[in-house]
């Protein structure tokens, strides 16, 4: 069994992750910071692609400490497991998501990323290969299942998404409208990749909730039913 | 004082307005339609870039006969003024929004179009010359209001609505979210153009009203207050 994959992002009113420079931008409010929180205090893991950790280093630790120690008590590790898809072992070593105490790190990488920085990136985290040129989703899901993960949060970005998407490697997607306009034909959307062209490929979407939160409004759909 | 704008277009739930082919896609359903049809019926003139002509040929017509003896009978043209934002002139003599007792069609041009192509156009259209080297939109809508224009229906595409909406030139933005995700780096999104890097330049909205429509959502967003 795979597990449960929540898609969640925040998306200005015109559909965009961030600017063109693609610089970590503000998009929600107090409310919805607390939301994604407990989204990730609830997940087994909470993952990101490699352009996400390079624009953005996230350590994607729980920002509240009370989570930490509930989740602590219950007997999990304080944080979620983090997990990068990362076909050439891009991943810094010296990033935000190594910082003490926060726990494991999983990087998923291909049969092409060089064998020294799989190396030097072991001696912080685990290393799985996972695809032969880029990174499988699909082995991805299924080595996190064997990891013990039930429920995985997938938090960008663009690329990432596309995959998830196009793919229908997910059970919902939550994504949270803010009360702006960043716009750009260059800037990062909620998918970008390649992008469908048949509307016989469409991924179909049925609306399951409507939320206001802060400014904005947070939208979950699932697969069309 | 400038018409009332109404920014009004749809969007997949990642924020395109079509593929990345720019072919035309099916966003909506037979209820938004009917609210887009409505919109128009009580508008003055409907407005697109020449990006949009070139790729759909719009005739930008009411679709419903009976809005059309509707304003009929309330002294206006059957249907909304029609026109088109397009710096070269590049409009199509043969285009589907000269077709006959549609009405008439206003063509904003720059001072760099070439003579020969406005005077081809001015047998078919009003052609107005709004800016040096692409069209003003400042003097655009002063030119609107001169010819009665008080509620003006932007309808798109990505280029032209980030103009709008970066300049603040607008008063609603109706967004109709559809149910399926398009995806695309490179598909037109609600805003392309250039778009802001710095947040202290985001246009900021106030999030107006929810709407359940067909499969979607209608989200309509007013400048900040
Ligand atoms: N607003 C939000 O909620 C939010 C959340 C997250 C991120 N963001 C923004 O999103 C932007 C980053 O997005 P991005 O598209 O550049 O990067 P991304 O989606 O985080 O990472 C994409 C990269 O992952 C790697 N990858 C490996 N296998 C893949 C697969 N099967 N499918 C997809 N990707 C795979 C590829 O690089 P390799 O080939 O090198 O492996 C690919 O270029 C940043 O601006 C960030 O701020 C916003
Ligand atoms: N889903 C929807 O509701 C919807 C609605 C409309 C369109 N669309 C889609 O949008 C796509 C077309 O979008 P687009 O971005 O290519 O074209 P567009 O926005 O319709 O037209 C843009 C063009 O208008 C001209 N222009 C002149 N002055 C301008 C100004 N001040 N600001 C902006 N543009 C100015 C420019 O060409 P010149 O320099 O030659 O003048 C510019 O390239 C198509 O795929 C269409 O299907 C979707």
């Amino acid at each position: 069994m795979r597990p449960y994959v929540i898609i969640n992002a925040a998306m200005s009113a015109d559909g965009k992750l961030a600017t063109r420079e693609r610089k970590q931008t503000k998009i929600s409010g107090p409310d919805d910071f607390l939301r994604v929180d407990t989204l990730r205090a609830e997940s087994d893991a909470v993952m990101v692609g490699i352009g996400t950790v390079l624009s953005d280093d996230p350590s994607l630790r729980l920002k509240s400490e009370e989570y930490a120690a509930v989740r602590k008590a219950g007997g999990k590790d304080p944080h979620p497991m983090r997990v990068v898809i990362d076909s050439m072992a891009r991943m810094p070593a010296d990033g935000d998501m190594f910082k003490k105490g926060l726990g494991r790190v999983v990087i998923f990488v291909s049969e092409k990323a060089p064998k020294e920085r799989c190396d030097a990136l072991k001696e912080k985290a685990t290393v799985i290969s996972a695809g032969a040129d880029s990174v499988d989703l699909v082995i991805v899901l299924d080595e996190l299942a064997k990891l013990g993960v039930q429920k995985l949060m997938v938090e960008g970005g663009a690329t990432l998404l596309w995959s998830f998407l196009s793919k229908e490697l997910f059970d919902e997607i939550r994504i949270y409208i803010g009360a702006l306009i960043i716009g750009g034909k260059d800037a990062p959307t909620f998918a970008d990749g390649a992008g469908f062209t048949d509307p016989a490929e469409f991924t179909r979407l049925s609306l399951k909730n409507i939320e206001k939160i802060d400014d904005g409004v947070l939208l979950t759909w699932i697969k069309k039913v």
